[in-house]
């Protein structure tokens, strides 16, 4: 599958590696290559425009930004770009999170942000593979099959829900 | 063009029409060939389960789906496919907009919606034909083209606000 | 009473549990027939859609609904069936609630949920037992009894307060 | 089905009844009984108290209540009963509702009000008369028609959209 | 000072007793009589409605109600007197007393509680005392007292916050 | 009943005049003397601080205070003054009065604001005659009665609705 | 006063201009350069940067920016330069202005944005006045001599409002 | 530099002393003259007023204020100067510094307060250095300065960062 164009993974802060953490998981069992890098909107704003000006060119074929607070890593990519943008709105210390997601998906017409929610990483990673899916067979089969493997995941949860149960009546 | 994936619209009520409106234009306007539906999460569940079910197979690339208050349609249609879903939030008569966001951006680990700002159809457009231009370099030339006039339109803009600015301060 | 109805209780995560138990508890307490589902309305559509859908006649005369985040469980089962369902909106790591609570109230006309407060897994139990005592007067004794008795829980602690006001204000 | 318990739709001012007229017409069409009143929880406490303790034995089945901004009427009224509660947020003229929601949905343990939508008075009517179904086949049968029938409405609304997009597309 | 109407002291659950404790220990330092007890909108209505009622006629020349969620005790209270009623909003376990805080301020037309801020409890006992203090003019010049007491206080955190900033500056 | 104490009504701006009318006329309606003033915390800080540092001197019992947006005049004289004070959040042109409410009610440790509904004007009114009827039967007379009269006014709209109700199902 | 640095006014859409012109208006009236522009940080990014790479050896003082939604535009401009931005928020179709306030005011550590009220146009110009007059004594004198005249200004309402109460109360 | 004009940091408590050291220590790295103080709107308006009427004429160029809750501090200190005046809303235990942000930023026409992030402390210094950078170049090369060297710390995040992920990938 070497052939699948790269995911950039870009965060506004390493403090936020932790959230992020879970979308770099996900983008490697899927075995989409993948590139990751600390830019910020606002403290390297030229090397955050230079390096989506060029994504294209440079074989990413999506662009995951987390970022918090004022949250305007995603929409600044986005601004430089015609390949599509994931925003994962980061929860800070204060407000929840609720700022960082109105700054990321409020964003003008014209220039486009997938928001997915907050602290969401995983499927911000899982949107991505989604995207790369639309002409990759392979791994349009393998998300087919995550998604039977989470059905399961379910089906079995239930099973065990029942001794939880059992448990908490029965003493 | 006509081997692009088609692009599903799916409204949760036709009183969402006049905003959706603008998606269907866009969609239009860069050539994508599309599907518009009429189809609620709540009022007709089997057919929204149906259609996103076989959604990949009847050769759809990329579901939009727009819905307001306790807006789960996007995230129902989700959960039926592997395609791309855009989630657009429409604001309805009460709390402005910020149910349908929350309902659609914040969905639980495994099934992203790429969700977009409230009443954003455009913006949904623009992200689907993004998605299918990862692998269709046409498509990927008219959303530069595109983007190019925008800017143009803006730097046009500044030249006329100098004349507002003149009326406004001297009469 | 064996010929009461039987109550569902479905969380969309085991990991609401720890909440849910206060209704399974309460349901327990009221001697009520009930099942206990992990279902999650976008990583196993079909088996919620299933579930509801057979859920009147397979017995069931009100479906609890446990979810949280973009939480369409609820609504999900209420397109399904007739019987009344019962949204708790369970609180996750961010936005305090406030997602699932708008996302499981703000239904669209035609499909109600019957919301109860953030966490509110007791009160869901109390308002199921209140619906099937509707048609049975020993369950509805036995609500008139457990209100006495929380009536006396407060007379109680209002004489015990004055304990604890005498420590304050004379050490 | 002259059997069927009443419903009971009340309301904190006169202003609501616009609102409320939804829920009046919707038990209407159900041919359930019902008796509206006028009652407020701050300017009339005592009748709201006198109604409520009485409901059960004077043969009401469920109460509706509709109330605005610190809306406690839903709460006080199921202070004094163990008939089930439905709660109609009503939006006025200041925070869109949000205040009535609240103030209506997050009761304390020991006390539901199943709420539904701010100004949903629809769907308190339809959850009033799912709770009734539950002891009454007739007009479960009647609940399954409605819901068909709202299937239909929107098949059709769907075939209709297409002519509304081919004049937007073709003018 | 006998002659003082006392204040009455309310909270809906012993669970706030903590933070009711800074109004009990306010009103013990002005030396203002007062009771203190627990009743509940929800739980104890009769004997909230009866206390209030009779508020007047039992010498109590304030009330202080604080409660959480659906805080509807200062309102009913508020509904039983004209008696000035003042509502301290508790913050529980979710919405951080928004909750609370709209339940108890947004009262409608004709009632009104005197709404303080969130946990605020010290402030409903000094605002008890003001309103005594109406007729009082001992309880006035103490209020005086306490105020200049508070200027001092903070006139001294003025100057002892001058060796903070040294230790800052130059460790 | 000549000797009570005035009331004093400030606004912080003259477009408040239309919502503070309430206030004023009910206050006329009482019988109660006041004064009413445009005073603003941030263009007028003198007059309002020497006002409210000369108020209780002057023969004032209570000052309404009603300000929108941040708004500070309520707390501000506060600060100058043992007398209570009530403030009134006025709704503006954004936020919806939230902006009001919190930047009034939520006033820190020592200096309470007695606060009512956004645009409460009335009740502000009504809480400022109740705390000068603390020491004047008569006037607690007039509330009483203006208490039963409200009752009856909503027991009258509680026959009147009967027939819109009849109106509304038999056309 | 021309040695005066100037004042740049960006707004991201033309149609902001009706708000925005309050700003222009002002800086009018205080006799201080400035330059309007449409500059979008999203559809224009690189002009966007390159004016505020260029904004002090330009002679720029202050840079005003005005967006709404998602308004990244003060973050961004601020981004490229060290001189003080201030950014006011817009009020757009939804969410009524709380978006653009949380996206231009919670700008992380190290980029600031002087944040002023939503729709806030006459205060951003006053407060870039205030800044040039840190070191233009002339400047603080015409701001004196505004805060004198408005003060003035409140002092007469004051007295006009006595007749509007007249008129209320006495018809 | 000591022709400086210095930068008043006011705090509303010393319980914001935590907070607000991160604008001291800035300006004290910036070398800025500076004077801190514990002030408050409501406990010593006096001297708040005092303060600031007096601000310019003893040598202060910028004000700082924090404040929590209903944060007035930063409005009080303007409304008796021309000197730009900062405000910082504090986060205290509820609302989680919604409170103050709004009341912080939200101010009337004629009176700007310039309003950093919550608890945005070291903002709020860069942002007083920039204003007096406006006639200091020596301190705008300062400023600079620090712009680069944040530069160069997120981009020596980004390399550090490709160690996190391989390690996270590869264990």
């Amino acid at each position: 599958m070497s052939e699948l164009k790269k995911v950039a993974v870009i965060m506004g802060s390493d403090s936020d590696f932790p959230t992020v953490a879970g979308a770099i998981k996900t983008l490697d069992k899927f075995g989409v290559p993948f590139e990751v890098h600390v830019m910020s909107a606002h403290r390297t704003p030229e090397a955050a425009a230079e390096f989506s000006s060029k994504a294209r060119e440079n074989g990413f074929g999506v662009i995951i930004a987390a970022a918090g607070k004022a949250a305007h890593l995603a929409g600044v990519l986005a601004a430089h770009t015609t390949v599509p943008v994931i925003g994962i709105p980061i929860k800070s210390s204060t407000l929840d999170g609720l700022d960082a997601l109105l700054a990321t998906v409020q964003m003008p017409k014209g220039i486009p942000v997938a928001t997915v929610a907050i602290d969401g990483a995983d499927n911000a990673a899982i949107l991505a593979v989604q995207m790369l899916a639309l002409s990759d067979d392979k791994l349009a089969a393998k998300l087919a099959d995550e998604k039977a493997a989470m059905k399961n995941g379910v089906a079995k949860k239930d099973q065990a829900i029942q001794d939880k149960v059992n448990e908490l009546i029965n003493g």
